[in-house]
Order: C-alpha cells, then structure tokens, then sequence
C-alpha cells in the first residue's frame, strides 16, 4: 500500500481503472482552458490577443446563436406551468401563442399526467407511439411503439446499449475511426475492446465495406467476440452521409456474422450534400426482397434532440428503436433503463415536438417553417465557409475533419511539450485565436495523419478566417 | 454455441451477465401488472375488484395528487420560453406572476445562457454557487461550488461515485438493508461485491454500528476489499431518521478503516419524527474537536429534487457534495460526469430554486409556504394513517415497512407458485386491491422475515383500510 492510499479509501492508484482509462477529448483540457479564457474576458481581461472564445469543440448551439424554435418552446412554457392553459385568451390575443401550442400542451399534459412525475421507464406511452408514427412515415415500414426507449440524449442509448452486449472482457465493437469518443470511452468503462475500422478519407469519409471486414478479421484472428457494428450516419466528426449501397453492405455484412448494428442517426437532418438513408427503411427493404436471410438482423437505431435545427441538448432527450432484438434481451433492456427510472420527461415532450412538429396549414407552421430554414441556411452557409477555408489552407481538406500536415520543427516541438502534434497545434489556436477545436487524437485518425475536429455552429464566418490566418502564420513560424 | 445464438448476435445467455445480475423490483413484475390494471380500468373494465389502482411502490408524488410548487413552475415557464420576460405587465397583472418570480428567471437565464444548452459538465457554476450558500446556511460550515455536482438525479450520483470506487470484483459496500435497491443493482452491474449490514428493527430501524462492524470484518475476513459504506438517512424505505450519535460513529467507523462515507440525504425533509442531521455538519464538527483522526474521511453526500415537497422526479435533477476526496480522484470524477455531457439544465435549475425558496418578505413567499406547509401535512397524516394502520394489523408493525408474519399455508401457497412468500402476497394484495406494494425481498430483509415497502403519497386514506381488510381476509383465508 503506497503512502497516498494510506492517507484515505480512494486514490488514483486504486479507483476503477476502467475509469481512468476512458478519455474524452470533448471536454479535456483544452476545452478546460477555452472556458478559463473565457471566465478572463468575462471579468474584462484585455491581455489575451482575442475578444471572444468560440466553442468550436462541441456541438451547443444555442450557447452560440441558435434561437430555439418558438413552437417547442411555448408548449414547454405550458407544460411546466399549466396554469396558464386557464388562461387561452391572454395565451392567444397577448402572448402571440397559437391554438396549436394550446392543444399540444393540453394533449402533452394528458400523455404525461405531470412533466415533474417519472414516466414509464421506457418512455410516456403515447410518445412513444408519436415517434412510432414518424418513423412509419420516414421510412415506409411499420414501427411499434414497444420497441421504442426514450432515453436522456443519444449517449445514454448508446450507454444502455453498450451495457447489454459488452459481456466479457473479449467482447468487442467495431467503431469507425474517426468517431465521435463517446463510443470509445464507453466501451473502455465496460472494459471491452474498441475494434476499429477506418474511414476512408479519399472517398468522403465513407465507409469502406472492406477496411470493416478486414478489421473485423483480424479482431476475431485476435481471440475477440466481435458482438457489434457502430455506424455514424451522417458521420460525426466527419459530416459524411452513406449511400443507400453502402448501407446494404454493412447490413449484409452484419447478417452474415450476426452483428448487432447500432446506428447512430443524431445528424439525419444535418444533411448538405447527398441525402439520409435510415438503417431501417434499407434494413426492412433487404428483409422485403430476401427475408430468410435478414429476418434475424438486430438494428439499434439512436436519434437525439440535441442536434439538427432542434438544438435542444440540455433538455438530454433522445430516443433509440430496436428491430430483430431476441424479446428476452429486450426484457433485460427493459430492466437496465429501470434502474435509473426514466428520460427526463420535459425532453420526452421534446422528443414528440420534435418528431411530430405543426403541419402545412397549422396556425404555428409558417413561423416553424420560417426558424426551421433559417437554421438551416445558417449552418449550411457556415459549413460552405469552412469547407472553403480548409481547401484553401496549405496542406489543407475538403471536409470538416481538415487534414493538417505540419512541418518536422512543430513535431518537435509538440514532442518538447509533452504532447501530440495536432494537440499541440489546437492549443496554439486556441491561445492565439480562442477558438476551441478538438484534436484528430480526440477522435482518432490514421497512424501519421494529422487533423483537428471543427463544429460550425459559432455565429457568423469572422472566425473561420481566424483559424486561416493562424494556420498560415503557425506554418511559417515553424517552416 | 446454443441454437438461440445461432440465430441472432445477442440473447439471453450471452450478454452482460451483470446486467442480468441486477435486481430492481420498484419497477419489476409486480409494477408491471399494476400498470396492466391501470390501462384495464382506463379503458372502462368493470372487472377488477376495484376502481382504482393506487402506485405504493413508487415514490412519484406528482403522478398522484400533489401539486407542483407554484414559484418553482412559474420560473420554469419562463426559463422555458423566455420572450414572455418582454411581456412583464401581462405576467404581473393577468397571470399572477410575482416579481421575484420574473427576476429569479432572468437571473437563472444569464447564468445558463439557454436551457437548450449543455451546462458545463459538472453542473452551472452560478448554480453550484447557490448549492454551496444552501449548505453553508443548513450545516453552519463553508462548502466550495468545486466539490458539488449537479447529477440527473440522486440515481445518476450513485452511479457515478460508484463506478469510480469499484476498482474490481474484490470490492465491497457496505449497504445497509433494507434499502432502496439502486445500490444492489448499481453494485450487480459493476460486478462488485455488496456487503449487507441489517438495520435494527428493534430500534425503529436504526443503525447498528456493532451490525456494521460485524458485516465489515466478515467481508475482510473473506478478502473483500470493503471501501465505502452507503448510510440512506432518513431511511427508505424504513423512515428512520438517525441520530447524531449514530452519524458519529459510523464517520468514527469510516475514518479507521478509511471508507468513505456514501450519505443518501435525499429525504432531509420528509422528517415527521426527530430531526435530521447532515452526515457533513456532524463530519465537520468532529474534525473541529479531532483535526488529526478526520482530517481525510471521504464524504459524498447526495440530495434530490425528487423527494420531500418538490417532488419533481420527472425533472431528473440532484446534486452531490465531496469532502476530503484527493484531487486526483476528483478529476476523475468529473472527466466520468463529462462523458454522459451534463445533467438535464432546467434540472438544474430546479435544484437552484429547492435550495434558494422564496424568504419571508418576498412576494411569492406566502404562497410558497402555504404550498409547502400543505404538502408536508398532507404527508405526515399519511403516513400516520399507514402507521396506525400497520400497528392494528395482525403480526403488523410500527413501521412504513413493515413485518408481515405470514400462516404456514399461505408459505406452502407461495411455493406452488414458485415465489417468495412476500411476493405471494404483494400480488394477492394488487390483484384484490389494486394498491401496488413492492415485496420486502425487494429492498433486503433478514433471513426468515417478511415485510413490504409502500409509500405514503396515494390521495386520501381510503386505500390504507383497503390494506386492512385485505390482510384480514388473507390471513384469514391461509390460517
């Protein structure tokens, strides 16, 4: 026993090491020192050479410029104090709500009986049977409500999900590199094996069916039990969405060697070029056209209110659906998200606003219409500036994962800090710039492959011409 | 491999034997017929011996009569939809609003920006700020914003410091028995070791530190590695409130063989005997008399806005307070919080607004402590119904958890039907009444006792005589 653990119960040296072990970039310590800059501008510090901070390592919009949409909003107003539906003159004829709101509150309230009650652990019942509704009209194909989970934010499906297949130590997930480190941190807390496939950079980050059968192959060469395919669709931090073929061959794939496939679907709405293809409208036409071979495909399927022109994360709503699961894994499922009780219930209501927003015709619809594509065009407009930015830097990407090629001084000079080149490099941004990326080894990359990981929710493009002046002057500074 | 693996990636007997494992009967069979019934009657059966299905295995006030707090759900409206703070007149002169009401929600608003977005991971500093103010005031001892995380509930807090503290299968809590089960099921899933010590019934439920020493050599003794000790004050489900002696000794206990002490205070104010006492106060007051010996006892002491008068369970809000933890495994701590992003915000702003009410003087004050004080006095003539109740009950008890002395026949009965006696008679009791208890075997009970838990927030106390006379008849039926 060392001296430190002698002094109390717990010390680093004897916490679960499986905790110790699970990084998280996102909110590292370069995310820690964005928000001490940020305290020091607020106490009105001038001697740093930025006026602002720019988050650009997450994705929270509306700490950035992101308005919430009216429509969800004003129902929440109602759902948490419901009073006010005493009132509908002063709603309508002074407040500006429509009827609309008032009804969905009304029929909200009734679903839920209180928002400060637990609902069902797997969810209200009639949300649930609203995302049902939406997914039929999404994808064509029937969607049972029983097979639905609300959950808090995407991450606690993938945390449920990930509980129930991580089963030993030899247990292991494909993940596609880069990722989004939820999934790798996750699976380093259960103490299973990351298994990793990589995205194919020269193809748009696209998947590449047989850099994931390869993977796949020499895990199970390796001794592990691969039980599961991640999907990031569109990609994150990648913004690459899958053709229709792509997607049949993971399926087919997943068929063949009895994978579970879990399709993280948070970006479907984020989508500037090509277009979404769910998992589950081609998993359902796979089984349509050769159903002996696919009826037995488990799909775990993850949306989220966080993203998109919902932008809601800190209300932590989300939902995943399951088709194929054997209904005694779904009954453990079941259990697992009891213990911790239920989503909170005000994102569950998101969750039905989101998936079942005011119609053509509706008296809240112009205006819905009106913020949805306003948003819209924001991030569209932000993701084309730095699209452009990036294709112009030297050595510079065509994608919001930019490759960055830095020359041998900076390699050594990162190396004289203690830190990888591309953390390096994100430090120097931020300490000249304040703006926050996060670094490709946050994400993952290609051995001897340098990137930084962008968001494009920061309001207007001045930044983006931060990060390219910088860019320059850090490559002639170490030239 | 079996012919059911064969067939899909996962199924019962390949997945997480830990989640399998784990036990969670607030929500398990007995809930799920209860809920069966309450669907049954919903849509007009007249075949069930009763109108009514009363939730007791649950404590979820707001899905039964009690109502929300008004002051709380007026700032939630507008933290919600934050144009109406333009529309200061109407919310003052046609719906009732206060002032403090107006400015408690700009206040919280500029201190989270949005509630659409995430907070920092360990909760908004502004509102640990007030947390820290709320126990300062309560325990007459400082308490620094740093050491306090806001949590998704006093749930998503255990389960965050329990994941850091099992390092490995050898670890143990101690937990006290009968207890609510989110620590056996937290512990199951972890794959460490729960180490029971029984509460005295003798003594009102109280805490036996001879039982707790006993428990904890016995583990040592077997090579469990016990490293902290969950103490549930009051108690649930036996509602017990413990004394400052007993805190004392438990803390004297803990800093000898360096646990740390795992406080769940989330019912601080459902004290209708005694007085509570926070583990925190009482640590903070030895360490005044014994600088030496205390000096680095680990305390993590946890509240909710689920319980009590707030009873927002559906909001999903908590917070927990570390002292004398090393800054290291706080780190730790909160890199873990980081990974799931942040508790739900307007969560958050709930806990901000239970510990910082309305104070005399202020406008909404007189409403609040008319609210406040009913709901308390609604609870306490409850729980004296169940109390007198229980006591007249045949073999029936003093407590909100009660022995049940079940006939040799109606033991004989239940084995038939291959379930434990107190099950037996937790599903007679919902399919003759339609009142939803959760068995003792639930919560832990010694060897060779039978009890059952139920809550004491059902309207009325009609049900309690419904318990009653079923008792009556089932004793009679199986003498």
């Amino acid at each position: 026993m060392s001296a430190t653990t002698a002094l109390r119960s717990l010390s680093i040296n004897n916490i679960n090491p499986h905790v110790k072990e699970a990084k998280y970039a996102v909110r590292g310590e370069l995310a820690v020192r964005s928000e001490e800059y940020r305290a020091k501008l607020a106490k009105g510090d001038t001697d740093l050479p930025f006026d602002q901070v720019i988050a650009a390592n997450i994705g929270n919009p509306q700490q950035l410029d992101q308005k919430p949409i009216t429509f969800f909003r004003q129902v929440l107003s109602l759902l948490e104090y419901p009073p006010l539906l005493e009132k509908e003159d002063v709603l309508l004829n002074q407040l500006g709500y429509k009827s609309d709101v008032i009804a969905r509150a009304k029929w909200l309230l009734k679903t839920v009986g209180s928002v400060g009650a637990y609902s069902a652990s797997a969810g209200a019942p009639g949300i649930k049977e609203s995302v049902a509704r939406f997914l039929e009209e999404r994808d064509g194909f029937p969607a049972d409500p029983k097979d639905i989970y609300l959950s808090g934010g995407a991450s606690s499906g993938v945390n449920t999900l990930l509980h129930v297949i991580c089963a030993s130590p030899k247990t292991g997930v494909l993940v596609p590199i880069p990722q989004y480190p939820l999934y790798t941190a996750s699976l380093s807390l259960l103490n299973a094996k990351c298994v990793p496939y990589y995205l194919d950079e020269s193809k748009s980050w696209g998947t590449d069916i047989e850099a994931v059968k390869g993977a796949y192959q020499r895990a199970v060469d390796e001794g592990t039990d691969v039980r599961a395919i991640v999907m990031i669709n569109p990609g994150n931090p990648t913004g690459a969405s899958l053709s229709e073929d792509d997607i049949k061959a993971v399926i087919e794939f997943a068929a063949e060697k009895k994978l579970v496939v879990m399709a993280d679907e948070v970006y479907q709405t984020n989508v500037f070029v090509g277009k979404f293809h769910s998992f589950k409208s081609v998993l359902r036409s796979l089984q349509k056209a050769d159903a002996e071979k696919y009826k037995n495909v488990e799909l775990a399927s993850l949306h989220s209110i966080s993203k998109g022109m919902v932008g809601e994360c800190g209300h932590r709503g989300g939902y995943f659906e399951l088709c194929g699961f054997d209904p005694e894994v779904q009954e453990e499922i079941y259990k697992f998200v009891s213990i911790s009780l239920c989503a909170p219930v005000i994102g569950q209501c998101l969750v039905e606003l989101m998936v079942n927003p005011p119609k053509p015709g509706e008296p809240s619809y112009e205006l819905y219409k009106q913020e949805y594509d306003g948003i819209f065009s924001g991030l569209q407009k932000r993701a084309t500036a730095l699209y452009d930015a990036f294709r112009k830097m030297e050595g510079g990407s065509m994608y919001l994962f930019p490759t960055i090629n830095l020359p041998q001084k900076a390699i050594e000079a990162a190396k004289k800090e203690g830190r990888a080149p591309d953390e390096f490099y994100a430090f120097r941004l931020l300490d000249a710039t304040g703006v926050c990326v996060v670094a490709g080894s946050g994400f993952g990359q290609k051995e001897n492959t340098l990137h930084f990981r962008t968001t494009f929710l920061a309001p207007g493009t001045e930044w983006v011409g931060r990060i390219t002046k910088f860019h320059e002057e850090f490559m002639n500074e170490f030239r």
